[in-house]
Protein backbone atom coordinates (compact mmCIF):
# COMPACT_ATOMS: atom_id res chain seq x y z
CA UNK A 1 0.00 0.00 0.00
CA UNK A 2 1.55 3.72 -0.73
CA UNK A 3 2.60 5.54 2.21
CA UNK A 4 -0.03 8.48 2.15
CA UNK A 5 1.12 11.91 0.77
CA UNK A 6 2.65 13.84 3.34
CA UNK A 7 1.06 17.37 3.95
CA UNK A 8 2.03 20.44 4.53
CA UNK A 9 -0.25 23.39 6.54
CA UNK A 10 0.85 26.78 6.52
CA UNK A 11 -0.96 29.16 8.54
CA UNK A 12 -1.69 32.96 6.61
CA UNK A 13 -2.49 35.68 9.39
CA UNK A 14 -3.74 38.67 8.34
CA UNK A 15 -4.20 41.93 10.03
CA UNK A 16 -4.85 45.72 8.97
CA UNK A 17 -1.91 48.03 9.60
CA UNK A 18 -1.29 50.16 11.97
CA UNK A 19 -3.20 53.61 11.19
CA UNK A 20 -6.08 51.48 9.60
CA UNK A 21 -9.45 51.36 11.17
CA UNK A 22 -10.22 48.84 12.59
CA UNK A 23 -14.22 48.70 13.01
CA UNK A 24 -14.68 45.51 14.10
CA UNK A 25 -12.05 45.67 16.97
CA UNK A 26 -13.53 48.96 18.11
CA UNK A 27 -17.42 48.04 17.70
CA UNK A 28 -16.08 44.96 20.46
CA UNK A 29 -14.38 47.89 22.52
CA UNK A 30 -17.92 49.97 22.92
CA UNK A 31 -19.68 46.76 23.77
CA UNK A 32 -17.56 45.35 26.03
CA UNK A 33 -17.71 48.31 27.91
CA UNK A 34 -21.17 48.15 27.91
CA UNK A 35 -21.44 44.35 28.99
CA UNK A 36 -19.55 46.13 31.92
CA UNK A 37 -16.04 43.73 31.35
CA UNK A 38 -13.69 46.67 31.99
CA UNK A 39 -9.83 46.99 31.76
CA UNK A 40 -9.77 46.29 27.80
CA UNK A 41 -7.26 49.17 26.79
CA UNK A 42 -7.15 48.05 23.43
CA UNK A 43 -8.68 45.41 20.95
CA UNK A 44 -6.98 44.31 17.69
CA UNK A 45 -8.49 41.86 15.05
CA UNK A 46 -6.51 39.38 12.95
CA UNK A 47 -8.01 36.42 10.21
CA UNK A 48 -6.27 33.25 10.47
CA UNK A 49 -6.23 31.09 6.58
CA UNK A 50 -4.77 27.68 7.40
CA UNK A 51 -4.07 26.12 4.13
CA UNK A 52 -3.14 22.62 4.14
CA UNK A 53 -0.79 21.60 0.67
CA UNK A 54 -0.69 17.77 -0.09
CA UNK A 55 1.97 15.99 -2.21
CA UNK A 56 3.95 18.92 -2.00
CA UNK A 57 7.63 20.06 -0.29
CA UNK A 58 7.24 22.63 2.07
CA UNK A 59 9.29 25.19 0.35
CA UNK A 60 6.51 24.70 -2.48
CA UNK A 61 3.57 24.85 -0.18
CA UNK A 62 5.23 28.13 1.17
CA UNK A 63 5.58 29.28 -2.17
CA UNK A 64 1.93 28.57 -3.09
CA UNK A 65 1.26 30.57 0.37
CA UNK A 66 2.16 33.66 -0.99
CA UNK A 67 0.56 33.52 -4.16
CA UNK A 68 -2.55 32.60 -2.23
CA UNK A 69 -1.70 36.10 -0.32
CA UNK A 70 -0.97 38.16 -3.12
CA UNK A 71 -3.71 37.03 -5.22
CA UNK A 72 -6.73 36.56 -2.81
CA UNK A 73 -6.13 36.85 0.94
CA UNK A 74 -4.90 40.47 1.49
CA UNK A 75 -4.45 43.84 0.59
CA UNK A 76 -0.73 45.29 0.99
CA UNK A 77 -2.18 48.69 1.04
CA UNK A 78 -4.41 48.04 4.21
CA UNK A 79 -2.83 44.47 5.59
CA UNK A 80 0.18 43.02 7.08
CA UNK A 81 0.82 39.43 6.58
CA UNK A 82 2.95 36.79 8.30
CA UNK A 83 3.04 33.05 7.18
CA UNK A 84 4.41 30.12 9.27
CA UNK A 85 4.25 26.27 8.80
CA UNK A 86 1.51 24.88 10.91
CA UNK A 87 1.45 21.85 12.78
CA UNK A 88 -0.21 18.75 10.03
CA UNK B 1 7.20 59.76 37.81
CA UNK B 2 4.51 56.21 38.70
CA UNK B 3 6.10 53.70 36.48
CA UNK B 4 3.40 52.96 33.85
CA UNK B 5 0.57 50.25 34.38
CA UNK B 6 1.56 46.74 33.31
CA UNK B 7 -0.67 45.29 30.40
CA UNK B 8 -1.66 41.95 30.04
CA UNK B 9 -2.44 41.12 25.94
CA UNK B 10 -4.70 37.64 25.83
CA UNK B 11 -5.34 36.34 22.35
CA UNK B 12 -8.58 34.78 21.48
CA UNK B 13 -9.06 32.31 18.70
CA UNK B 14 -12.40 31.62 17.55
CA UNK B 15 -12.75 28.75 14.91
CA UNK B 16 -15.81 26.82 13.78
CA UNK B 17 -16.24 23.30 15.27
CA UNK B 18 -15.46 20.44 12.47
CA UNK B 19 -18.40 19.76 10.99
CA UNK B 20 -19.68 23.60 10.64
CA UNK B 21 -19.75 24.68 7.26
CA UNK B 22 -17.10 27.01 6.18
CA UNK B 23 -18.24 29.07 3.91
CA UNK B 24 -15.68 31.56 3.41
CA UNK B 25 -12.86 28.45 3.60
CA UNK B 26 -14.97 26.85 0.87
CA UNK B 27 -14.87 29.85 -1.11
CA UNK B 28 -11.22 30.48 -0.88
CA UNK B 29 -10.64 26.94 -1.90
CA UNK B 30 -12.72 27.30 -4.99
CA UNK B 31 -11.02 30.83 -6.35
CA UNK B 32 -7.36 28.90 -5.37
CA UNK B 33 -8.52 26.06 -7.51
CA UNK B 34 -9.72 28.96 -10.48
CA UNK B 35 -5.99 31.37 -10.11
CA UNK B 36 -4.20 28.00 -10.93
CA UNK B 37 -2.82 27.49 -7.35
CA UNK B 38 -2.85 23.95 -6.76
CA UNK B 39 -2.34 20.87 -4.53
CA UNK B 40 -4.41 23.13 -2.16
CA UNK B 41 -6.03 19.59 0.27
CA UNK B 42 -7.98 22.03 2.70
CA UNK B 43 -8.62 25.52 4.23
CA UNK B 44 -9.74 26.72 7.36
CA UNK B 45 -10.71 30.08 8.72
CA UNK B 46 -10.13 31.44 12.44
CA UNK B 47 -10.90 34.37 14.00
CA UNK B 48 -8.34 35.79 15.87
CA UNK B 49 -9.09 38.46 19.19
CA UNK B 50 -6.40 40.11 20.70
CA UNK B 51 -7.08 42.18 24.21
CA UNK B 52 -5.06 44.06 25.75
CA UNK B 53 -5.50 44.43 29.20
CA UNK B 54 -4.07 47.01 31.73
CA UNK B 55 -3.87 47.33 35.56
CA UNK B 56 -4.99 44.02 36.13
CA UNK B 57 -3.08 41.01 37.04
CA UNK B 58 -3.15 38.27 34.51
CA UNK B 59 -5.29 35.95 36.06
CA UNK B 60 -8.22 38.45 36.04
CA UNK B 61 -7.42 39.71 32.67
CA UNK B 62 -7.60 35.76 31.23
CA UNK B 63 -11.03 35.77 33.45
CA UNK B 64 -12.14 39.13 31.87
CA UNK B 65 -11.39 37.50 28.34
CA UNK B 66 -13.27 34.32 29.37
CA UNK B 67 -16.48 36.59 30.16
CA UNK B 68 -15.69 38.80 26.85
CA UNK B 69 -15.90 35.36 24.89
CA UNK B 70 -19.03 33.87 26.50
CA UNK B 71 -21.28 37.14 26.48
CA UNK B 72 -19.63 38.56 23.08
CA UNK B 73 -17.28 36.53 20.97
CA UNK B 74 -18.09 33.10 20.23
CA UNK B 75 -21.37 30.50 19.98
CA UNK B 76 -20.28 28.10 21.64
CA UNK B 77 -23.05 25.86 19.40
CA UNK B 78 -20.77 26.46 16.54
CA UNK B 79 -17.49 27.70 17.84
CA UNK B 80 -14.30 26.32 19.43
CA UNK B 81 -12.43 29.22 21.03
CA UNK B 82 -8.65 28.94 22.41
CA UNK B 83 -7.05 31.63 24.66
CA UNK B 84 -3.35 32.61 24.88
CA UNK B 85 -1.46 34.92 26.62
CA UNK B 86 0.32 37.12 23.92
CA UNK B 87 3.70 38.90 24.32
CA UNK B 88 2.81 42.81 24.99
Amino acid sequence: MPEPAASVRIEIRVELKPGVLDAEAESIEKSLGLLGIDHVRRVTTARIYDLEFGDVASAEAERLAREAVDRLLANPVIHRVTLHPAIP
